[in-house]
This record gives structure tokens, sequence and C-alpha cells, in this order.
């Protein structure tokens, strides 16, 4: 079935249970799918913009209500909606990063991290996860004292997830941020894995910035994201344009630059107001999504030969495991080599993982009910048992 | 009736005629509307994304075809899909702009080209408008020998409007262009109100970048736009990321800093790509549309003391018009002072036009039908002559 000319109709939630990694908790709510149909004509918020002229101040549909909602929700002092988590590092880093600059991240940070630093001219120091794939306080502080001893000055930044990409390990950010503290480093809080999935708390962290992705993790269409900051930083982060024409002498108002004026719009803007109820919810219910999860790494688990490479027990619902003396022996001599094994859950109803992929891969199960998490944990070890391998 | 808690559904272009200058271009084709539908999920384009794992590689949906459809189409070598015409200014001045340095704007700029030359340490430098508010070749020359002879070098890049938000009024870009290549400064197109509205060739223009709003001009949902270029810029535009993580050693493929990695996606990119082939029919129909906007600026006119303030005879369809000697009169007695006008247009079916505003106002009419046309035409002149004013 085409949606469009050309365009196949996407199916995939509705058909089928989804654990891509980077998919669960980006599914639209009801109430999302619903505001995505009212508030899809491109500047369809725009209908009862006044004087200040400024997205952010329009309070039909209550756009303004839902700024200050989502900074007091992270308990943070002020937020701005963004196109994507990515845009929140690129402003920030654009702000607080000059040519040359070292900035602090982690050697699990994601790419887009690094490029925001890149676009701004800085330079990347990486503090290394030990050998638990975990980045601490007292690497922080080592790593910040190889810096000084390089540069001769502290990173001016540090851009530290709250839970990786790679493993989906929970690292101590408040612990960090403590010790980046005492340098006068700010710091920013990637929380693209974590906020509208599990309880964010600014304040109580100690973090700078807080930066989320809602198409990755609130419940909202693509691309979308939320910056918060302090008070105190809002007036650097949020300042207003200074720039005038020279044969106009005009000036632009209250526009923010490293917004670029108006902010995130339209049928994205709504997605995220209209999932927001539900979000906020649903972050209160995660010891819920976890114990989910534990029941498929359990069944993982007992296939033997199967690792997981995350932290164990986990404390996220995404999950990088190893199968390379498991599923992979498997491949090694099956007709359909790596790909029986995305065949065969997909067979099961079961989709989002790279087809072919059977040494290291990542899933996740947010979202799932336990009845989906039962049918899950039985798939993989149906398929374990069907190509003789052994299941403890 | 409410889509989400608190958001009431909107309907605006279903149960009206909308003639908003900035909504009549963004409003969504059938197509995109279901394609929205199928693709709000977060991440729902990236089902199968397979290495090199960039967003403008994957063929299901075609999105790589599309990349290539799109810059076709504007007659460039290459295109990225961006969040918004202002992520497009912002890339281009972030990649051609140092401190300091002088860029080429005019008076009629839009706002956030003021902001990208602010973000990215410029100084703006307006090309003055002349007595009919048209930018021209003559004016540039001029403007440029004054950079020049103030900042001992010339502009380091042009941003010209070719119909600017102000007026509607289209301007000699091509000419501008050769001017401004004779000084060695590239040219960038802004296209935020012709891009999807009428047929753009950007090596006939002689153009260095188009940029385009989608969610302006291309039926799409926001935040969306397009930005081309040519081989040569496309080097330096589009370069791959060189950064390193100093302890991992990681490298980051052949991601673009300019776009921040993946550039748009999920249900913005998809909203674009099923309204592109109705988007490529329309804009071959533009003589239909000046018509159709030719009846209104007509009846307007009639009514004694209304003044078009863009140019004319139109070349654009949306357009300024003064009614201080008009409507605005009316405003002074009327008792809902000048709320009446709008009131009046709304009982009638018409929206789009800022509550109060009498004396000065835009309005659009791309997109209606002939017989809408003549509808709001016969409805202004009404609105007139209930309120005693001479139509001639």
């Amino acid at each position: 079935m085409k949606c469009a000319a050309g365009i196949e109709a996407r199916q995939v939630d509705e058909v089928a249970i989804n654990i891509d990694p980077i998919q669960a908790g980006g599914r639209l709510t009801a109430d999302a799918m619903k505001a995505v149909i009212a508030y899809g004509d491109g500047y369809s918020v725009c209908d009862n913009c006044r004087k200040p002229n400024r997205l952010d101040y329009i309070s039909k549909p209550p756009i303004a209500e839902f700024h200050k909602a989502v900074a007091g929700w992270l308990n943070m002092d002020t937020a701005r909606m963004v196109p994507g988590a990515r845009r929140g590092f690129q402003a920030v880093a654009h702000t607080y990063v000059r040519k040359g600059d070292p900035v602090l991240l982690t050697s699990l940070s994601h790419y887009t991290e690094f490029l925001a630093v890149e676009e701004a001219g800085g330079v990347a120091r990486e503090i290394p996860a030990n050998e638990q794939k975990l980045v601490t306080p007292d690497g922080t502080a080592q790593k910040i004292e190889e810096v000084i001893r390089d540069s001769g000055r502290p990173p001016v930044i540090a851009f530290i997830d709250h839970v990786d990409y790679q493993y989906g390990n929970m690292h101590d950010v408040k612990g960090i941020a403590k010790v980046a503290h005492q340098y006068d480093i700010p710091v920013l809080y990637n929380g693209a894995y974590t906020v509208g999935i599990l309880p964010v708390n600014g304040k109580d962290l100690g973090v700078d910035f807080v930066v989320g992705s809602a198409h990755k993790s609130m419940a909202s269409p693509a691309p979308s994201g939320v910056l918060a900051t302090t008070a105190e930083h809002a007036k650097e982060m949020f300042r207003t344009t200074a720039i005038t024409g020279d044969v106009t002498n005009r000036k632009f108002g209250i526009k923010e630059p490293a917004m670029m004026g108006c902010t995130l719009m339209g049928v994205t803007l709504v997605g995220m107001m209209a999932s927001f109820p539900h979000v906020k919810e649903r972050v209160k219910h995660f010891e819920r999504e976890l114990e989910n999860h534990r029941i498929v790494t359990e069944a993982l688990l007992s296939v033997e030969g199967t690792e997981i490479l995350s932290e164990y027990p986990r404390k996220h619902t995404m999950t990088r495991v190893e199968t390379i003396a498991s599923f992979d022996r498997v491949a090694e001599v099956h007709k359909k080599r790596g790909y029986y094994f995305s065949s065969a859950l997909e067979e099961r109803g079961v989709t989002g993982l790279i087809p072919g992929a059977t040494k290291v891969w990542k899933f996740n199960t947010y979202g799932t009910t336990r009845k989906q998490a039962e049918y899950l944990a039985h798939a993989f070890v149906e398929i374990a048992r069907e190509n003789g391998l052994k299941v403890s």
C-alpha cells in the first residue's frame, strides 16, 4: 500500500513488536498522531502569533505554557524546543566554544556531539570509560588535569551522556558535574536516551544544560528536541539579537540568534505537546520497563554463549548483546547465513534488528507490555532451540 | 474539538479561504497528509538505514532518489534537506563567514538571514532597495564598492531574496549575481517565496546556493527546507567530518558537520517527498496563480483610497496593501474599531488577516481557485460598500 507516489505506507509499529534501539521511545502516542493530522500544514501553529512575534509566546495552541511546563518538568529554569537534540548541542557549542578550545566529551559520546564541537572549532577530549564501560567522576578529574597539562587551561564545557548510545549504560552525571564544577566547567547533560524515558531532574543532577531528543525519547515526530538551562546560563544561551541593518537601521526584536529566531514549529512541536502528558506519566513507571526488559535479557542469557555487553543488571532498556558464541555459530552453517536470525524474528512478528547481524547487536524493549516481553523472550529461546543451541 | 489535552484541533484551511501571507504555500497536499500519517513516528524513515549510514543514502523510502531529483529540479548539482530555510542560511554563513567579515544582504532581507550572519560573527551590509522597492544590479555594484572603501575588501558572500517577504517584489537576482561574481562574491539565492511556487533554475540565475522553505512554499510540514549548491561549492559546504576522539581515535565517516550529520528526517522529510510531484507540477502553472491574484488586487484597487504598495502589475501572489485612506477610515468610527475588517472577512469564510489591521497589511492568494479568487474579490468590495466606502 502506497501513501504517495513511490512511497510505501510505513507499517512497522502497527504490525510488529519493534525492538529497534533508536525507535522505541519515539513511537507516537495516539494523541500525537491526532495532533499531527490536525497540524500537518507548514506554519500551522502560527495562526495566532501576535506581538512580540516569537513562537514560544504563542498561547493558542498553548505553546508558551508548554515551554514553561517542560522547563519545570526537567527542573530547569528555561527551555526551548529545537529540531533534534543535535541542534541543542550545536547551539550550546556555538555559544561556549571558540576555535582551539578543549571540550570534554566521553569515549562513549554520540557523533552529533563531536560534530557540534567540530563546527565550533573545538578540540575533542574524551574522558575514557573504565573497564565496565562507565564514565566516572574520577576519570573526569584525571582527564581535566590532563587537559590542563596539555592546554594550560581546563576544557570550556563538558558534554556528558547520561545513558550512552553504545551500551545504554548509565553514567554518574551528578558526580561528574560536581567534579567539572570544581574547575568551573559547565556541564551539558545529554538526555537523548533519558528525557521522556525516565525521571530527569536537572538541578538535582547539578547540570547547566539539559538536552533531550523528542523523536528518540518523547514520542514525537522528527526532528524535535529540547534544550533547557538555568537562569544563569539562559542569559548567554538565549541572548537576543544585536545585529542591525546598516541602511535601514532595522533591529530584530527579541529573536534569539542561537535559536535562529522562532524555534521548533508546526507538526513536530504540536506532536511533542500532545505526547507530553503521556510522557510525563510514563517516566514515573520506568521500573516496569526495566522489569519487562529483564525478562528478555534473562532469556537471552539462558542461551549458552550469549553475553550482555552492557552493565548488568540493566538500568536502561537499550542493551548491547554479543552472540558470537551462540546465534552467530548458527549463521556459519545456515543457508540464509546471518539473515536467518532477523528472518526468524520477523516471522514471529519481531522487527528492529539489523538484518544479518548475529555477532554484536543492540535492542530496546521500551514500551513493550509484559505480555510482549514474555513473547519476545520466548521467541529468542525458541529460535535458539530450533537451531540446536543449548538453552539452560 | 480537541485533538489532544488542551490542544484545539486546527481547522483553518479546511473551513476557510486562507490568505495568510506565509501559510498559503505550505498547506499540505492530500498525499503529504497521508504520508504524515504513515510516517509520524520519530525515526520513521530509518527502518532501512544501511551502510554508509547517512540519511540521504536511504533508498526505502526513496530518500536518495529524492535528493537527486530536488537538485536536478533546481538545476543545481547537490541538495540536502534542512529543518527550515533558516538552517540553510545558518550552514552557509557558518561555512563562509568569519568574525568581522562584511556580508551583503538587502534592505528587504528576512530576519533569519541577519541572525545567520550575526551567529557567524559577520557584519551586515544592506544593498538599499530603490524607490520602487527593488534591489538592483546597479545598487549592488555601488554597495560592493562602498564596502570595499569601508573594509578594504569585498563582502565574503551575498544573501539575495528573489521575492522579498515585505513587498513580495521580484528582484533581478540574475543581474545581481553577475555583478557579485565580478568581485568573486558567491551568491545565496533565498527562494523562501519562490522554490515550490514558481520555476527556479539555479544555474540560469548563476547563483551558488539555492535555499528554499518547504513549510512555507513546498506544501510540507514544519520545519523543512532545502539547501542546494554547485559541484564547486559542495566540496566546502558538504565537507565530511574530520574530528577524532583523542582516546578512542574514533572518526565519524561521511557525516557532514555543516548538516550536523543526518539531515532532515521523519515526518517532515516524507511530507516533502509526498508533495514533491505536485509541487513540480504546480510551479508550471504560476501564471494561473497570478491571474487569480490580479482579480483580487483589481477589486481592492477599485475601493477608493486603497493602494498596492508592492510593485504593480504583480509578479507574485503575496502582496502588501495600504488601506489607510479606505478601510482604516471605517475603523475610526466603527464600534469594533479595526477588528471590523477581519471580522467581516471571517464572517465570509476568509481568514489569514491579522485581526485589527486596517492600515498596511499583506495577503497571499496562492492556491486559490479562480472561483475562490472571484469570491475574495467580491468579499472585499462588499465589505467596502457596506461600510460606505466608494467603489469605482
